[in-house]
């Protein structure tokens, strides 16, 4: 039996502390999501993914898959098609897609709440929808009208679900290298030849019919990324005939084992190009962006579900006697764990971080919407700046806390916790890829140093900092987060020593700024994770919340245990490039 | 295909940095064992654990165990029965047990490579040997004369195996709750009743007969701790009938799925008692300080077959270019990653703290023998406080950062490291138990906290801080050390900062010592590695060895990456225990 209550309560709350009424349904397109209604469906969300999502598991990891090599064929477990289903006859699987073609047309913050929730009750279900909305958000981009009408009706009502065909054996990360070959055809389409790998839900049997959103190069392209277009590739073409893309092999991996994870072999497959020619990586990194929000709020989910796990343990479990005499519970043989200062740290560990993470996370949805929605064309930029800015962080901090945070509740169920009995150990091996796929951590950092805080002569991090500055402004009206404030200010500032660091040295050697590009990220996410903290802890002051003292406890812990590790990453951002690069190959 | 060269050439260096013959072949008992007969013996075992027991690592895993639950009976897979009796065959089970009882007599030096071979190559095996020599050591310290003779040669030969039957289902940590009762017989015997749960190799088809070592509680024993007498009840009794310990069922667990995990139930099983009444706990101390360091150990041979397996994808795999232009190889696609400076720093991170970790194991390994066989009480003393206090730090510190390692090995093979193919994930799943067993490491912490360090008015640590500064005065004389050096003081400067506020506030206040104990902890095992990388550093300049280049380099990667983080963790210790002591338990 997996443990698990949707954070309906604390969900409502951040929104409310991000002003959700005044800042998301208030956009003209979102009359009709105020807050009320956004929980409504969020209770929906939680019923459905606790009642029958949840109970599937540890099916699935345990039954896996199978797959016919005869056919190609992919057979989930038991009860996933109609889990489905459900989602389907309830409207979620388009619930962010755009109403016009059938969707729901739900804000993103609505769309993080669902993926959050289904994530924690069932990664691997979680990956088919995840990535539906992915190529829905692509091709609502990039494609022409009338791909759109016929696509996406198909997509939003969940009657279809669909892929991303990026990866090759010989290129992951190095998209350029990719050699799938597209051969025009008379009628307009085109002839696709070519292998992928790493295709999640490239097969399945949730759905008939499956669009493949495929990267590949027409005969005349040029070298290397700038002669990379995008296809799609329906699994049945239109006279219900079979194309000729299938899945030719499983991978086998330490987690996720109900998601499968295909190879795919295109020969002669027919496909359609969405946008214009050698300029796929455009619909790609659409794609890509919102769904790197996604794979952080995955470390979010996990950890939620981890920690309510390990609390319910910590409340049960008797062992010792707590160092407090008073606290000790005498007609007992032993006292709860949870009285354990140790047990506690890890706990608290969890909770902080997972509660900063969810705080971002919804900024990110609310400044998505305003990005897109806001009359104001200053406003959409500024949200902009924001959302590019904040995605990488989420996505690899996201994760990289998120498995941390699995062991760390692990530990506190001791020997329990290894066991399958207490269902950690799946969350560790499921949330254990989201490191690594989407771009891994390292690609996220890459990212943010090489791309994000250069674009706009640097107007990304100067939005970050207006608002973080603005908040803390705010924050010191109240002595009680004075602590907060304080070990904010110093994140902020060795933020800033470090960023000016890189300022100059990394124009002239561009190692220098990959040798330190993942610890920045970290220096960089706890930074705004501080943020987070200081918004979420005014509320509670000046809302006068039930709760106010816990959250003013929660954000004394984070200020004292948590925002220090700031300080080790600009530390290890000072170091000396060749402290690695010195190193020839042999001496490995 | 599992990737592992066993380490011998480093192995070789590190006994030789500290210089083995001098201090362990020295001692009267182990004459026999110079280094070079050390070597030989480590060579064969390398051979036997490459060609036997790796190739039986997957198979372990994916198999895994079948459990007969008519005849309690369990099977190990195809191929484990076989190589435990090439490893019996070549007298290595009892490889540093007394010489007197039939072992070999082998220092606990070599006894500590042989496990960090055996470990890598196969972890789920590992762990009879390692249970058996745990027993030997008990057996030896606390057993009457006539025990010794009866079982010593039967757990040496290795025609036995001995388990270590501590835990009941509810009291793991907290052993003064055991319930087990023994019942005194007339001919002097006992008659054990009780449930045992975690019982490692409780039950398996290795051997025909198995000795267990039983904590439980005589009619008229006291409550709690000092109840607790020590037995020991074989499998198979004098006269080959069966006795009344069953295995009753098996954990289902992350990883280590050939290694049963055992109930057993005693219903009137024969027993004998070990040592006197009433102090069982003496001798699980006994067994349970080797098996502590032996889990460390864990954490080494893990992170070094993670490490050559990353290693190997990092030279194969070719992903984007060297941000150095010299650095290109124009005639390839793409470079091989270990261009990036990511990839070198993971690598780094895993290799510097493996070998530090190393160094310090056998520093242990070196003081242990000193400890029992040294001429000069003094020198047997000072190498037991050495001993005692190192022991928690290379439990915890190992398992955990042997924990991160395997994952920033992953992490280096994307999204093959998640895969089966590259074996990394397996790794990850067996290692993740040793953070838990032999006492949690937050048990090591305490032990560290609230008992070594006062111990004898505070001796050990001064003779830890003794042999510290005197190699730091040695190492001083070397200008390439300046930087390792000035790393190390500022650690140690912190260590004894936390150490002082410690001995201020914890005598008053026993819940502040539990609050910081494993961030303490932290901040000492990565002192005391700082220590191992000058000895090591400082042996390679000293014997001007080939490679003193690689050697610098690695101190000082050592030095700016890894001692930072021991400023975190005095920062951490600084923290006010009400951050996480003023919560109530409904606030979680």
């Amino acid at each position: 039996m997996q443990r698990y209550t949707a954070p309906l309560n604390e969900i409502r709350y951040v929104l409310k502390a991000l002003d959700y009424d005044q800042e998301v349904a208030s956009l003209k397109p979102f009359q009709d999501f105020d807050l009320e209604m956004a929980m409504a469906i969020a209770e929906t969300v939680a019923k459905i993914c606790q009642d029958q999502l949840l109970p599937l598991n540890r099916v699935g990891d345990e039954e896996g898959l199978k797959f016919n090599p005869e056919d190609g064929s992919v057979t989930l477990p038991d009860g996933f098609r109609e889990a489905y289903q459900t989602l389907v006859e309830n409207g979620l699987m388009g619930l962010t897609g755009p109403a016009k073609y059938g969707a729901a047309g739900a804000p993103e913050t609505l769309g993080i709440v669902f993926s959050e929730i289904l994530t924690a009750t069932n990664k691997s279900f979680s990956m088919a929808p995840g990535l539906t909305m992915g190529l829905v958000d692509a091709l609502n981009h990039h494609a022409s009208e009338e791909q759109k009408e016929e696509y996406l009706p198909k997509l939003v009502t969940g009657e279809w679900t669909g892929t991303m065909c990026l990866t090759e054996p010989q290129c992951g990360t190095d998209l350029g290298l990719i050699s799938s070959k597209a051969v025009p055809q008379d009628d307009g389409s085109f002839k696709l030849t070519g292998t992928k790998i790493w295709i999640t839900f490239g097969e399945h049997n949730l759905t008939d019919n499956i669009l493949h959103f495929v990267l590949a190069r027409t005969p005349d392209a040029p070298e290397g990324i700038r002669g990379i277009s995008a296809f799609v590739v329906p699994k049945l073409l239109d006279d219900g005939s079979r194309n000729g893309i299938f899945c030719t092999g499983l991978e086998e991996k330490m987690g996720i084992h109900a998601s499968p994870t295909c190879v795919m072999t295109m020969e002669d497959a027919t496909g359609y190009m969405i946008g214009e020619p050698n300029k796929g990586m455009r619909s790609m990194f659409t794609m890509m962006n919102m769904a790197r929000l996604y794979v952080g709020i995955e470390g979010i989910g996990l950890s939620e579900i981890a920690y309510q796990t390990a609390l319910a343990f910590a409340k049960e479990r008797r062992q010792g006697r707590s160092l407090n005499q008073e606290r000790q519970e005498t007609e007992e043989k032993a006292d709860t764990i949870l009285v354990h200062p140790d047990v506690r740290r890890m706990l608290l560990n969890v909770k902080v971080t997972t509660q900063a993470l969810r705080v971002l996370a919804a900024m990110v949805g609310v400044e998505v919407e305003k990005s897109r929605h806001h009359e104001d064309e200053k406003v959409r930029q500024d949200a902009d700046d924001f959302v590019q800015l904040m995605t990488p962080l989420i996505k690899s901090y996201g994760t990289e806390r998120g498995f941390q945070n699995i062991s760390e509740a692990m530990q506190v169920c001791g020997g329990a916790g290894y066991t399958t009995d207490w269902d950690i150990e799946q969350y560790m091996r499921d949330e254990r890829i989201a490191m690594i796929y989407e771009g891994t951590n390292h690609i996220q950092a890459l990212d943010l140093v090489g791309r994000k805080l250069a674009l706009h002569g640097g107007r990304l991090l100067q939005t970050f900092q207006a608002r973080a500055m603005g908040e803390l402004q705010k924050c010191t009206a109240h002595d009680e987060l004075n602590e907060l404030c304080g070990e904010f200010q110093k994140a902020a500032g060795r933020l800033m020593e470090v960023t000016m660091m890189l300022a100059q040295k990394g124009p002239s050697d561009p190692e220098v700024a990959a040798a330190v590009a993942s610890n920045y990220l970290n220096l960089f996410a706890l930074t705004a994770m501080g943020y987070a903290w200081m918004r979420l802890a005014r509320y509670a002051i000046e809302s006068e919340a039930s709760d106010v003292e816990t959250r003013l406890k929660s954000a004394r812990y984070f200020a004292q245990m948590i925002l220090p590790e700031t300080g080790l990453y600009k530390k290890l951002c000072e170091a000396d490039k060749a402290v690695m690069m010195d190193f020839d190959e042999e001496e490995f």
